[in-house]
């Protein structure tokens, strides 16, 4: 693509984990290069970082707000073209919306915002600067994700059926998960994550890849929440029924108090010719249950003839040669590298790929809400197309 | 065990595959005979099947009613201990019934009775007359599921907080499925299947493998049943959350119009300092993530001295050496015929073991009642205490 | 098959596992009766396995000589008809051929004879009596073992460049697990196991495997044997390099001392146009990688309409319902017995099909002195065809 | 680690699969900076792919002699401080002879020359400038190879009986795939590959596996190797029996003719008191059997405990995020960058890490040519030590 974009960074400091990994994954491709960042709520903190990744002192900031304003009066070939936010949830919106309005693309971490009213506000910010946005929804950046996605959008295993999706993890199984890491403080944390603790941090994973995998919207759902650990304020467990909008019926289970569970989202989706099944943590495989047939296992790679052309286009290497979680991540910052350097060109942006959008945001808010709101109403089912118009 | 347990079979004749099966698995351990039946509601048909089973014309009967009648005369010796009931579903409830009060033991396929009534019936039956009464929840038979259970009573996992069970098959996919074969005939027809489909022949395998390894009971149950196949009169697919007894929760799904499915049954567990995963196409091996272990994988195997001494007692193959489906069912075969020796010679009776009792009946029906009732009011919970109390 | 076939057993008393793994392979499908037996070396020994197997005592010899002479004299209708041979290997060749001179079929455990001059010995005995002989190469009689071979013989993976088989168990990693079974015990001794451990126990498993899935002869052989522990005195440990008569060439592996393995007999065949993979462990799965396809994975089950008819028919249960090495065991069982019943009723006699025959007796044990003759000369290749010719 | 390591290519031009994975591994971590390259022969072409890597011109040179010319004489704090050397096999001894004399450390793909007697040049240069060198044997560079290693190390499965390693790729399986692609044609070609196909191509990898994991070397070898498609010159397939020195046994399968098989690495370590199994294509799973125990499935993560702390740190993400073959080769960049660092600071140099040194590339070379040698005379056995000595 020529010249490379230039990324801008707000949150990921030392013991961000998400941070990293946003930063390994831009750099991956050699399409990206990180300038400019504020990477901490402590200026102090924050340079440590940018000098450590090799950043000039003065493109470090002290605040998002410093930042925007200062990469603004920089000359356009030279100023940051889009800003990546890794923050806390409760920042996500205000980091957004600032970096919209002050005229730069936005690729933000999920959920697009901490609460429901927050996206919506997003949405109509988004609309009206006219700037890129994008999602970081990791697990549907996967090529056999988005085979999937295609196979099931030709129909080739009929009219779907049913979905199940489940994403137990283990990580704050105990009470004394919560205070043990920077990640868990702020995710138990009402003030910082917002009115769902799972639902909002995984459960919108599972939900977004129910509709990237179909193409279809969930449009009701009736839930069953619970916080398992006793001093917790958000849910950190739940499960719930829902219904896709052509009829099809599924169950999504999200869960952070599975003991010995690591990251173990899987769907299945069941057709009327056939069924399909992928779980994250086997991601270079893709496993179809064809009526009469045995059963076939698509693998990834560039070289994988009967894969679709794009998703071929989102493998690194032949097959056999496993890629990951990094790479996943690698290939939404090559979409949003795409489609940022497609509107700087004049070209025609296809947002037909792995980044989520901000309607994808909405819906993932409006359920985690309906969610809450069903679980509150003794699992009652709550429709969320009001949600969404 | 010495003298073989002598065996009289109602129902089970050609085309009959569950028959067939039940004829293996009592043969397997010789310590079964099958010395009379009556296989068909055709008498000629009943002959020809069992002339191929080497019967003596006498003993193949025109009706169980005459069965069970010409066999009490027979001297005590002789005559058959216990009734296995491998009829339709509508047939378990009067067979049985017929068998107790002429004082054979009984040995029924699922579900004990086509109704939650029926069910009712039968347990006061089976209380009045003091014989033994099982049901062929085969899958709960298997090595590993035992371990499972054991494992789980003695805490290993810590609470249970979170249960996945999932019946997917696909062989009623679609609507001409129902009528290519004699088992899918029945299954779909209200007169001789009972009030539910899916949910009633499936659902309740789903039902009684959680409460067989949990040790607990589900008490409440929210659920979405469907018919997905147009002219079907019963769900044949569904999913439900549920609660159990210590306030657990789970979700259970069962569909048999999943394409491409076969007999896929599977179960998570999640507790609070581990998680176990078994599926029943892979019985041999029992999934146990530990917090902070490596993933251990249970093997069954009369030699594997990790497993528990029933557990052992109930694999007939050094480890490596694949036992199955038939296996599974030859142990209810075994457990049940000791069950019966142990009665002959007046020793007390064990009952911890593989074999459902008449209450595990009772509850599945119970279950299968309280989906029906929810999803009939909106997926409103249930409770499903009332039922078996 | 109308009546059954009457069975007499030698060896197979009290803590022989393949004894009894033989009455329940026997038992299975009931076309098969047991009626005699000589269980034991010790008459008493003997006695107490024919009374717990319900056999009338007189027909519970104190040796097989006794039994052959005694059934002998019996009206034909009731007499047994063949005699499977479930001793140590010594007694293989003996046992054999004086049942076959008294005008009983065999079925015997592999190997043969315990050397390859018993194995020609008795090659000329079966020509000249002309009785039906089997062996029980028990892995060549899963389902998709016999499917891998008729896919292979129609070429549908193209030219066989390179086979790969491997049979690593770990039950006489130490020195004292030779002491701790009656299995272990003979195998390593010399008199009784013949002049191969491992090689003649697990190696023919093997190089029987290899011959059944391809369709061809193991023609050169350069191996690599040891006695891994100790004080051993026959091989417990080997590899060799062989070439196949079509040009085809493989490694084949072989060991008792690979501590912490169960039964993991497995074998990769690769083609040109696709390689296929199966390993006894998960018996129902038989995996193929075609070029340029997803991989393909076939499972067993009686309704998997893309499996071969014979292949379906040797099922007993549909699609995700594990069997496993029992049923393999009686899939000989019952081929044999339909063998017998075609000869007594002057219809052909269909030998391809899961019994081994006397010529691949023959061949394993030219592959056993084969591979001992090229381990004592440093590896160099061996020609086999002069063994069989 | 502070300032990046300026890093220098030559080869991995257009084309060149592999120069991309160099790059992008290069690239992961942010540790390296690409600032010069050769990266075609033909200059144009070179200069295209400098110009997409963002290189500055100038440092884009038309041969890697005057790369290495023009480099020297930048100031010490400018000029590159590595080369990495992705040409075909036949300029991988002269490219970085030149290097090391021009005072560049070298990481090299391997072979680190295309014959033995290239590498022994190539080990004495070395050794004469004191320049690091550094060969990308990729699959010892993934987190649960080390972890293996280390554990075998500790005698953890005890003494090491026996190695099976298979190698099976597909991609050569017709004789057109060889003109198919640039990687293809040079490695079927002896002018530019050396005198051995795949056994030089992929069975060093093999080898150097078994070398890594054992941590012994293989001290004899008893080899087929074949030419399967007609017209090839060199091998495309081949076996070896194999002896480690302390006695153990092993086979090692390397093709390039299996059709339809990826890059199906793997490898079984089989021990007194346990096994373990590794397999490239799932690489985040190290599988151990102890005897008597359950079947233990290690995982990658750098939250995993139990595994060794140098083995998590070689881990980007948390269990559940599978890394993959970038991050395998990122390894390998990142170990390298800080032998730099710690020799620019002069710091003592660690090297037992993930980078192959010379000594391993003299030994799989030498392990080519006596598995040529013992080929050519009949398999007999062929000592390798004479070879490193």
């Amino acid at each position: 693509m020529g010249k490379k974009i230039r990324m801008g960074m707000v949150g990921g400091g030392e013991g961000a984990f998400i941070g990293a990994i946003h930063r390994m994954a831009a750099a991956l491709d050699g399409d990206i290069e990180l300038v400019a960042g504020c990477f901490s709520s402590s200026p102090e903190r924050g340079l440590i970082t940018g000098n450590k990744l090799g950043l000039s002192p003065e493109r470090v900031y002290p605040s998002y707000q410093q930042m925007f304003l200062q990469e603004s009066k920089r000359i356009a070939s030279d100023r940051v073209e889009f800003i990546v936010v890794v923050t806390p949830n409760d920042l996500h919106l205000p980091v957004s919306i600032a970096a919209l309005r002050a005229g730069f693309h936005v690729l933000s971490d999920k959920p697009a915002a901490a609460t429901l009213e927050g996206a919506h506000e997003l949405q109509k910010e988004v609309a009206r600067t006219g700037q890129l946005y994008g999602l970081t929804h990791t697990y549907a950046a996967y090529p056999l994700a988005m085979q999937a996605r295609e196979m099931l959008r030709r129909g080739e295993l009929g009219r779907i059926r049913r979905v199940s999706v489940a994403y137990p993890q283990g990580w704050l199984a105990l009470a004394d998960d919560s205070s043990n890491s920077k990640q868990a403080s702020w995710r138990t944390d009402p003030a910082r994550s917002g009115e769902s603790g799972c639902f909002a941090d995984i459960g919108t994973h599972a939900h977004h890849l129910v509709e990237f995998f179909t193409g279809q919207r969930i449009t009701e759902v009736c839930a069953d929440l619970q916080s398992v650990v006793d001093e917790r304020a958000l849910d950190d467990d739940g499960a719930a029924l829902f219904k896709l909008e052509t009829g099809g019926r599924g169950t999504l289970t999200a869960s952070q108090v599975c003991g010995g569970e690591g990251n173990n989202l899987n769907i299945s989706i069941y057709g009327e010719q056939g069924s399909l099944f992928w779980e994250q943590e086997s991601p270079n495989q893709l496993q179809i249950k064809r009526r009469g047939h045995p059963v076939a296992i698509l693998r990834a790679g560039a070289d994988c003839e009967y894969l679709d052309e794009k998703v071929r286009a989102r493998c690194r290497t032949p097959q056999g040669h496993p890629e990951g979680y990094i790479e996943a991540f690698a290939n939404i910052y090559r979409d949003f590298a795409r489609m940022i350097h497609d509107r700087r060109e004049n070209l025609p942006v296809d947002s037909n790929n792995s980044v989520g959008d901000i309607e994808a945001g909405v819906r993932a808010m409006a359920f985690v809400r309906g969610a809450l709101e069903s679980s509150r109403s003794q699992s009652s089912w709550v429709a969320l197309t009001p949600y969404w118009e």
